[in-house]
């Protein structure tokens, strides 16, 4: 098989992407708490929250109060979702790092996530690119239902790459194409994320995957290939959809870390600090959440052999 | 991406890897139901039971009956796994289509699990091939641990083409790459799948991945786009390892199917059928079973979008 670059980096998306959906409230305390054991992982960044309406996810409404709060290791990027351009005046006062800006790659999704329709949420998102290009603030755009949408269905490249176009043009410094609901399977994301790459070759590309149909690590390692190094990820697979209710959420980031170490890809991830907070998330979100990793631990955590094997075999050598 | 073949074929052995480590005992009448309703699925091999002895394995010791009361669908291959010579003679007796023999690749799981050394293992598998050549009864050997050992840890390459290879010189027709306790990563699985090739050319192989630290559909693409078309899985993700406690199964049949079918690639199964049988497993083998697919529904089971949204956008065109 063809193989991808040496090193990746891993965008940790749990504390804004997962705690978002989770039904159980989860003080500020915690918040801080659990990105600021995130920071000691390894991460090249940390999406922290969401400076939406209080009103519309008041799971986040103390997203000022979080950003302000954590403790800033160097070298981790921090980012949080902006919705609009009072979201982005609180984000630049809380002192967020990176901007991140959502619509949807198709209608029926936008309308239905963000209440707005795709013209409507470009020429408000290209105001905030604008004021946030004259605050010298970094903004990525994550492109929701970039391979599928639940109402929708199929959607067609062009459709995802010319709005990613537009919206480079408008200022995006970075696209992350998302698989919001588990749609996409390997040979599509490949094609899309090399298209994505040929048409905006200055623009940093990430892929949000989920684990929907259990596709997200085979997708993972198919954009890997056609030269993608930056991934979206929430520690034990927080997160979820509203529109696929029972779906699994976002790739876990232990699997997908544990996974490119072993084909020895350098994502700055240490896994036992990681799995030490997920080991901790059904106590933060009152939840079980299923991981097949941290069942069975690393690839190379060895077991003891039965113990009647020495008797059975006492004069054979292993 | 470099993509793999236009044609796989799936080989369900839930019947048999699956069942063997359930704890419910399941009847020889539900059995044979399992069975029938996975012949109408599309499969192009199905391992039906195991004859092993009784005593070995109770939940398995209606193999003759079992393997003589189902239905046989014309272009399917009915197979059994075969431990020695007096399990050959069972399943020959019962009219089996092809064996499937087993011994492992790293000699601390051949002795706990098979309770020989891998040079007894391997004297016992060659008078099976021999008898069966005679019979005129085509024989795959599966190796286990060919990926890593859950005790030994990594297991060279090498050992496992050279045991490959004198399995094929003894009479082997096929030989399953099978990674036991789920330690394949995708890297490893290419690079071992390319070499068993290059070294068997005439030979056919298969991969038998478990999902134990989520990697299984990715590690079945990386076999895919070496050339690999033979895959084995288990409705459900039936099945596990008795030394990796409350790790994952097998890969599911399901998913693996839905996602060959998402690219394009012919398996030939059904999965409408396949799916009703997967729902109605956990009442077989009184368990659970944990399934991102069936939750979730096929990639394009599209939902209704909500019902506020007509009113909310009267004169938008979708």
């Amino acid at each position: 098989m063809n193989t991808g670059p040496a090193r990746i980096e891993i965008n940790e998306v749990g504390p804004r992407d997962g705690l978002q959906i989770e039904k159980a409230m989860v003080s500020t305390d915690d918040k801080v708490a659990f990105v600021d054991a995130l920071s000691d992982c390894g991460f090249a960044r940390i999406e922290v929250t969401s400076f939406t309406s209080p009103k519309a996810i008041p799971a986040l409404a103390d997203a000022v109060d979080v950003m302000r709060r954590i403790r800033r290791r160097p070298g981790v990027v921090y980012t949080a979702l902006v919705p609009n351009i009072r979201g982005l005046e609180r984000a630049l006062e809380a002192g967020t790092d990176e901007m991140n800006l959502v619509m949807s790659c198709s209608e029926t999704h936008n309308r239905a996530n963000l209440r707005m329709t795709r013209d409507q949420s470009y020429a408000e998102l290209s105001q905030v690119l604008a004021a946030a290009a004259r605050a010298g603030a970094p903004c990525n755009v994550s492109l929701s239902t970039a391979f599928g949408c639940p109402f929708d269905g199929d959607v067609p490249a062009a459709q995802v790459l010319d709005l990613a176009a537009r919206l480079a043009d408008a200022g995006a410094s970075g696209i992350t194409l998302c698989d919001t609901t588990g749609m996409a399977f390997p040979t599509q994301v490949a094609d899309l994320c090399a298209q994505t790459a040929a048409r905006l070759p200055g623009t940093a590309l990430t892929v949000h995957l989920h684990n929907t149909r259990g596709m997200a690590l085979a997708n993972a390692v198919a954009a890997w290939q056609t030269g993608i190094t930056r991934f979206d990820a929430a520690a034990g697979g927080l997160g979820g959809c509203p529109y696929a209710p029972g779906a699994s959420g976002n790739v876990n980031t232990e699997e997908l870390a544990h996974m490119f170490a072993c084909m020895g890809v350098e994502s700055g991830v240490s896994l036992e600090p990681l799995l030490a907070i997920v080991r901790g998330l059904p106590a933060l979100v009152q939840r079980d959440l299923s991981n097949a990793l941290l069942q069975a631990g690393p690839r190379l955590a060895l077991h003891a052999p039965p113990a009647w094997l020495a008797e059975r075999f006492p004069s054979a050598a292993a």
